[in-house]
C-alpha cells in the first residue's frame, strides 16, 4: 500500500463543483489502495480579496496579523473539501498547518519548515482516513500562525512527503506538466517525461512557473520523488527525481523565461577594491534580491560598469538606495531598465556537451536579438534581451535545439555518466 | 487600571470602515488608562456565506468540518481589527480561540466552555498590548476546533471576562441596550438602566434577542457584570449585575416576545402514568427543544390533551416523531400550529406583588386577543397567542403596565427585600 501526498493549488479548487472534482480524483487515489494525504491552497481569489481588505485598512499591514488574516484562506478550501469527500462515502479529516505539526521559524508572511511533527496526519492515515491538510501556513517556535511565502503549499506538501516517507508527492496544477519551453510562447513544446532535481531547481529559478523553488530545494534535500501532472486530465505528467546512471538523459532539458526583472547599471564606478562589496551590502541590508551580476573590464580612466537583475516590484527602492552610495562611492550615475527578459537553457547534459552556449548565441544572433547580459552555472546559460524580444528569443532557441523532437540522448558512456554524478554530488555541496 | 472586555457583534465589524470605527473605540478604551480586551465576531454576512459555500458541497455537513470553515470568519475580522488599532499607533495582537485558551467539550457546532487558559492573553496586557480575540470559537479537549453555536461570541466575551476577572464585560450591539418592549412595535419603549442576572435569564429565554441565554447564565455563575451598548453611540447602556439590597428595583423590568415557536397537540390522550414521560422521552432522545407544557383536566372518558411549544424549525422532526408514538400511546391525533407567538412579562418584583399576572390577562383581553397557553415562573408570565397579534399584545401589556413611564419601585421594606434575595438564591440553587 502506497502513500501518496497530492496538492491542489487554488485553481483546482476555485469553486464548489471544483472542489467536487478534487474529491472524486482523491477518492479515486484511496480506492486503487493509496494512503492519502492531500494538501489544498486558498480557493481562487480568495488571497487576493483577503490582502485587498487588509490594504483598506492598513498601508502596511503587520507580519503576524496578516498572516493570521490570510491563513483563512486554506482553513475555507480544505474543510469544504473535506466535506466533499465525506460527501462521497469515505472518511476524511482537515488539519490546520499548526494541527499537521508544520513547525516553522518566526519569519512572518516568509517563513521557512524547521521540522514536520506529522503525528495527527498519520493518526488519521492508520484510521484509515484521507487526510486534509490546509498549504502555505505552519505554526512558529513561538506559537503563532505563520505562511511561508509565495508557492508555500508546494513546500508544504513536498515537506510532508517528507516527513511520511511518502512514495511519490503530486503536485496537481493547470498545466500538463514541465515543457521544453512555455507552451504559450512555443506551440510544439514538448512535455518532459523526467528532470533531474538539479535541473528543476534551474528552471524554477530561471522563471519556470510551474514549481516554486523551495519546494524543489526541498525535494532533492530529502529525496522526495515529486510528480507535477494537471488536475484536469489523468495524463501522466512529468517525474522530478535524483539523476542516476539509469536515467535517460537529455543534453537540454528545457527552456524557461522570466519577465519580472530589472536591469540596473552603476556606471563609471572607480575600479579600486570594496566597491562591488559595498554596493551589494547596501542592498543585501535591505532584503533586495539581486540575480545576475556583471562587471565589465576596467575602462582606460580605471572606471567600470557593474550591471544587475532584480525583481521590477523592487525597483523604485533599489534606486533611491543606490542614489546616495552611488554618489558616495563617485561614480558617474546609475541606470535602470525595467524592459528586460532573461531567456535560460537548462541541461544537466551541457556539462560534457561543450558548444551549448556557442549554439545559443548564435540562435540569437540569427534572429537579430541583441544579449544584453550573459550568465552562467554548469547546466545552464541566461541571456538577458528586451522584453519586446522574448518570445522570439524563446522559440530560436528552442528550434535551434530542435527540442520539440523526442530528447537528444547522450551517450551511455559509463565513465561519463560516473563523472556526471559526482558532478551533480560536488554542486549539491556546494549549495 | 481597570480591566476591560468589549464585544463587537458582525454588524459592527461589517466592513473595513466600521472596523475603523471600532479601532478608535477600543483605543480610546486603553487610552483612558485601561487594559483592554476585545472579543470580535465575523464580518457582517461572512458566516452565512460559509454556510451558503458548505450547502453547495454538502446537504449535511460533518460538524468537525463545518467549525473548522465557520471558524475562518472570526479569524479574519480579528485581524482586521488588530491591523487597524496598529495603524492608529497602539500595538495589537489577536488569538484564535484556541490561542485565548477557550477549552471546550467536543460538541462541535454547539461546545461548551470548560476551562479559560488566558495565559497568552494576559501576558499581552501585561505587555501593554490590547488583546483581540476570536468569539464563537474554542479548542476541544481533543485539540479540534469547535463553535459555541449561536450567540457564542458573547459567551466567549463574559467568559474571558470571568477568568481575567475583569472589571466590566461590555456587549456593544446595534441597539442602545436592553428595553422594556422591542422598540421596533413599542416605539415608546424605555431602555432600562439595570437587570438583574435573573430578569435577564428570562427576558433571553423569551424572546429578548440582545444577549443569548447561554452568556447570561455564565456571567450569573460567575458573577460579571455586564453593560450592554450601542456601538454607533456613546450612550450608556444596561447594566446586567446581582441583584442586591441597594438595587433600585421595578416591579416589571419588560415584555420580549418569541415568534419562533410553533405549537403542538396531542389529542384525546389516555389520561394513565407514563404517558407525558414517554411523549417526551421521545422528543428529548432526538434532541428537540420543548418550551411550554401544558396538560388539561381529564375528560369524562378518561382522555386529556397535552399541549408544548417547539421552534418551528424542528415542527417536521416533531410531527414525524410523533405521529407514531401517539399511534402507539392511542391517542386520537396531533395537530399543529406554526402561526403563534409568546408574550413574556418579567419582573423580579412580581414575586411580592400579587395581581400581575391578572392585571396582563385582562389587558390581553380588553384588546381582544385570545389566550392558547399560560405558563410562568417565579418572575415571568408567559401567554401563547395568535402570530398575528403579538405586536397587539406587548403594546397592550406595555400600555396597561405603563412601562414607559420611570420604573415603578417596590417599596424598599427590608424584610421584604431579604425575603427577595432569599428567593433568589433558591431559584439560583434550583437552576
Amino acid at each position: 500500500m502506497a502513500l501518496v501526498v497530492q496538492k491542489y493549488g487554488g485553481t483546482s479548487v476555485g469553486d464548489a463543483q471544483r472542489i467536487r472534482n478534487v474529491a472524486h480524483r482523491v477518492v479515486q487515489a484511496k480506492e486503487a489502495g493509496n494512503r492519502v494525504v492531500v494538501v489544498v491552497s486558498a480557493m481562487g481569489h480568495t488571497t487576493d480579496e483577503l490582502l485587498d481588505l487588509a490594504a483598506q485598512i492598513s498601508h502596511e499591514p503587520q507580519a503576524r496579523e496578516l498572516d493570521m488574516l490570510l491563513t483563512a484562506g486554506e482553513r475555507i478550501s480544505m474543510a469544504l473539501l473535506s466535506m466533499a469527500i465525506i460527501e462521497l462515502g469515505h472518511e476524511a479529516i482537515s488539519f490546520t498547518g499548526s494541527q499537521a505539526g508544520i513547525v516553522t521559524d518566526t519569519s512572518h508572511g516568509k517563513a521557512r519548515i524547521l521540522e514536520v511533527r506529522a503525528r495527527r496526519v498519520l493518526e488519521a492515515l492508520d484510521a484509515g482516513k484521507i487526510a486534509i491538510v490546509a498549504g502555505f501556513q505552519g505554526v512558529s517556535t513561538a506559537y503563532d500562525v505563520t505562511t511561508l511565502g509565495r508557492g508555500g503549499s508546494d513546500t508544504t506538501a513536498v515537506a510532508l512527503a517528507a516527513a511520511l516517507r511518502a512514495d511519490v508527492c503530486e503536485i496537481y496544477t493547470d498545466v500538463e506538466g514541465v515543457y521544453t519551453a512555455d507552451p504559450r510562447i512555443v506551440p510544439e513544446a514538448r512535455k518532459l517525461h523526467a528532470v533531474s532535481y538539479e535541473e528543476m531547481l534551474e528552471l524554477s529559478a530561471s522563471g519556470a512557473k510551474v514549481l516554486m523553488l523551495r519546494s524543489v530545494e526541498y525535494a532533492r534535500n530529502h529525496g522526495v520523488l515529486v510528480h507535477v501532472r494537471s488536475s484536469f486530465t489523468h495524463n501522466e505528467g512529468t517525474w522530478i527525481r535524483e539523476e542516476d546512471a539509469r536515467m535517460e538523459q537529455a543534453i537540454i532539458s528545457g527552456i524557461a523565461h522570466d519577465t519580472s526583472e530589472a536591469k540596473v547599471t552603476i556606471k563609471g564606478l572607480p575600479d579600486v577594491p570594496g566597491v562591488a562589496a559595498r554596493l551589494f551590502r547596501v542592498l543585501a541590508d535591505e532584503g533586495v534580491n539581486v540575480d545576475m551580476i556583471v562587471q565589465n573590464v576596467s575602462s582606460e580612466q580605471g572606471r567600470t560598469d557593474i550591471s544587475f537583475t532584480s525583481p521590477t516590484e523592487d525597483l523604485r527602492r533599489v534606486e533611491v538606495l543606490l542614489e546616495s552610495t552611488a554618489r558616495e562611492l563617485g561614480a558617474e550615475g546609475v541606470e535602470t531598465d525595467p524592459d528586460i527578459a532573461k531567456v535560460s537553457l537548462v541541461g544537466a547534459g551541457m556539462k560534457t556537451h561543450p558548444g551549448v552556449a556557442a549554439q545559443m548565441f548564435q540562435a540569437l544572433a540569427d534572429a537579430g536579438i541583441n544579449i544584453q547580459i550573459i550568465s552562467t552555472s554548469s547546466i545552464r546559460i541566461s541571456c538577458v534581451v528586451a522584453a519586446s524580444e522574448v518570445a522570439r528569443a524563446v522559440r530560436a532557441i528552442h528550434e535551434s535545439f530542435d527540442l520539440a523532437a523526442e530528447a537528444i540522448h547522450r551517450e551511455q558512456h559509463p565513465a561519463t555518466v560516473t563523472g556526471q554524478i559526482r558532478a551533480v554530488r560536488a554542486s549539491e555541496a556546494g549549495t
